[in-house]
């Protein structure tokens, strides 16, 4: 039995892995397990169907035999916890790695998806390029943050785990804003999260559904 | 042995139980372990004895021998997988439940922050007028969202369990500002969150650290 995930029929980010079935896909290719996709259109996403599946209109959720899921976190928290590989054994490691998650979702992401969204809404007002520095010093202050935490470590807590994929997925969304770049070990802590065969796997099959379907 | 948690010597809500301490110490209180609180200022919270502790200079912490971790997210959830009373026993239920607590801290927080950080850095900025509204609706197309999922539930998945309690914490945030009375269904469930014994030993004991000792 096969779970199916959902996904953008037409990705806004071109297949760039930005959007959030991302982070799932990483984590069913991490743990072995194959999966479906079901995509889904931005006039689908708002319809009763996926509603019920996804109360806030958006994507992914997760269904297997009679769980059906929506949020990445606890899609990818779901996984980790019924697979082995994207947490380690011990109680207490485990707790730290799940920590890094909603470290990752809540503590690193916000300041980055408010920058997005200002650069999307609200870049002909006359006060985005004000408020445009503003946005980027607290991304900024939380990747130094980050940078002197992981300092010359591999990963957040010494081996791989969940809580580095939520972390990589997530600044992966900075990539080409030059902020990443500035704490040499994060760009170079993103760089191992994409080296891993399963990222591989993941980012291949979210970039075929944009250079197979995409019409937009 | 009692677990130690941090929070703010003085607290900026002055008392009204809508720091990230919170969550933590109601989730305490519903499994029924007592634990002890050391408070920081905001100084100390800045330097590398907290940093050690709270890589993002923030609270709360939370200390229980070996393991020490930080976000609130990630403290709740580890203390309703480790005791009674907050995560029910399907395994599937508690896949759902632990959604919820993702959804509140990554779906409907961040755009309360967001209209608290407008509030708090840019009252006094010309475009603040402006950008109210929009940051007003982005907070209530979510709330409208979560209202019709809700529908007549007392709780998000029939019984309560800690991914109610973030919810509430989170939701908390909105009292005042008039937008949860939008949706009747959405104060009610506060409100029957707040009416929980467990709920009111936890707001009394943070308030009686701003009523005893705070001389802002």
């Amino acid at each position: 039995m096969r779970p199916t995930i959902t996904a953008f029929k037409n990705s806004p980010d071109r297949g760039k892995g930005l959007a959030r079935d991302m982070p799932v896909r990483w984590a069913l290719e991490e743990v072995g397990r194959p999966y479906d996709v079901r995509l889904v259109s931005f006039s689908e996403m708002k319809q009763a169907a996926h509603r019920t599946l996804q109360p806030f209109g958006q994507i992914p959720t997760y269904e297997d035999g009679d769980l059906a899921l929506f949020e990445s976190g606890a899609i990818v928290l779901h996984l980790a916890q019924r697979h082995q590989g994207l947490l380690p054994d011990d109680a207490n490691a485990r707790a730290r790695a799940i920590m890094w998650m909603f470290a990752a979702l809540g503590t690193i992401e916000p300041p980055i998806v408010e920058r997005e969204i200002a650069a999307l809404v609200e870049r002909d007002e006359t006060w985005y390029e004000q408020r445009r520095p503003i946005l980027e010093q607290r991304v900024r202050d939380r990747l130094n943050q980050l940078s002197r935490r992981l300092g010359d470590d591999d990963w957040l807590e010494h081996e791989f785990s969940a809580g580095d994929l939520m972390m990589v997925a997530v600044l992966r969304r900075l990539k080409g804003s030059g902020l990443l770049e500035e704490h040499p070990n994060v760009p170079a802590y993103v760089a191992r999260g994409e080296a891993r065969p399963a990222f591989k796997r993941a980012f291949d099959a979210q970039l075929a559904v944009f250079t197979a379907g995409s019409t937009i």
